[in-house]
């Protein structure tokens, strides 16, 4: 069964998954590399990083992924909607490799990207929008890629089968926050919790079986 | 010497410490036991409890204490101030056995209670309340008992060297929140995370030697 899963979802200790304020300079603003140094240091980022948990966790963001949805603010600094030459941060062959709906008010066609990323812009309910990528997918998972608002959009509205979130070990202060809206949230899941060496903690929340 | 600590602050995924509304009935408000119940499964709570991750941290409460200072939340619930026969939550023996200084606006006579409690009325800053109750202590350090506003009050005025936070794999969505206003908290300290099978994360910081 095709499941919905988000996947490397790094949010500090106060839950902010982004700092401010956001800009081409600085997609996560003050946040800088700070909640992804994590996943830069694994060898899944670099051929020289590191092999432990940091590293299997990071791994499972591609397996089995048949198409991802992404929130507008994921795909370009604010006001990318503007620049009709705007095609993402990921340069000409962006990490997705499979269909990759942008929710936008913005229609605008499909965008053909090298190895396998195929950009297809969407106004539509996180509901709508799974039903779309989950065709695409051809039976294979879905993974909502963030930002911090649309997975939310998407946990609040029970969509997500799996959900694995980077605790990293620092007090951002302001952003935008994950957990906002998702009072009991544990209740429809199976969580587990384990910390790294490299301090982070890597949460994994995994939906309850229907009774 | 004389060190100041913050021991079994346990918080939710969404950083709150306490939940809403507060009560004679429910101190913890909505959250109930829960932020707690990782620490009442220990032997430290009760003789048949385990003696595992969590049962270690929970008994670095008492060891080499020599006072506490607690905010007037923690001594009662909203009101306790009017009316002049509440002596805590804590019954005739209190958990704390050295004396303990409530600050307060509403000074009232020191009370000695079983097992070396004294509860001590004290209105002061924090910085003020430190320094008596360090005398207090008699070379032995102090615990900053909560709760989450004293806690996040003596955090940012830089008064706390030893910082132990549970947390626990719920989202409480609303109460008080531990972390607000404590932006780069982490860069004075030292952080570690380890997580337990109950499914708790301990997190030390430990404040970094002066250099």
């Amino acid at each position: 069964m095709s499941r919905t899963r988000i996947h490397n979802l790094a949010i500090s200790l106060d839950g902010f998954a982004t700092g401010e304020p956001q800009s081409l300079e600085a997609p996560f603003g003050h946040a800088g590399h700070r909640l992804h140094a994590w996943m830069m240091a694994t060898r899944y980022w670099s051929p020289t990083g590191s092999t432990g948990v940091d590293d299997v966790f990071a791994q499972q963001f591609g397996p089995g992924i048949g198409a991802e949805i992404m929130g507008a603010n994921k795909f370009g600094p604010p006001g990318w909607q503007d620049d009709a030459d705007w095609k993402g941060w990921w340069g000409p062959n962006p990490p997705f490799h499979t269909p990759t709906f942008v929710l936008t008010h913005h229609a605008r066609p499909p965008l053909e990207m090298e190895g396998g990323t195929t950009f297809h812009f969407l106004e539509a309910s996180p509901a709508e929008a799974l039903e779309v990528a989950r065709e695409a997918a051809g039976g294979q998972d879905v993974r909502i890629g963030g930002g911090p608002t649309m997975a939310r959009d998407f946990l609040a509205a029970g969509l997500v089968d799996h959900l694995h979130v980077v605790q990293v070990p620092i007090v951002l202060g302001r952003g935008v926050r994950l957990w906002d809206g998702l009072e009991a949230l544990e209740e429809g899941y199976d969580v587990e919790a384990v910390s790294s060496p490299t301090g982070v903690t890597h949460l994994t929340f995994t939906r309850k079986a229907a009774s």
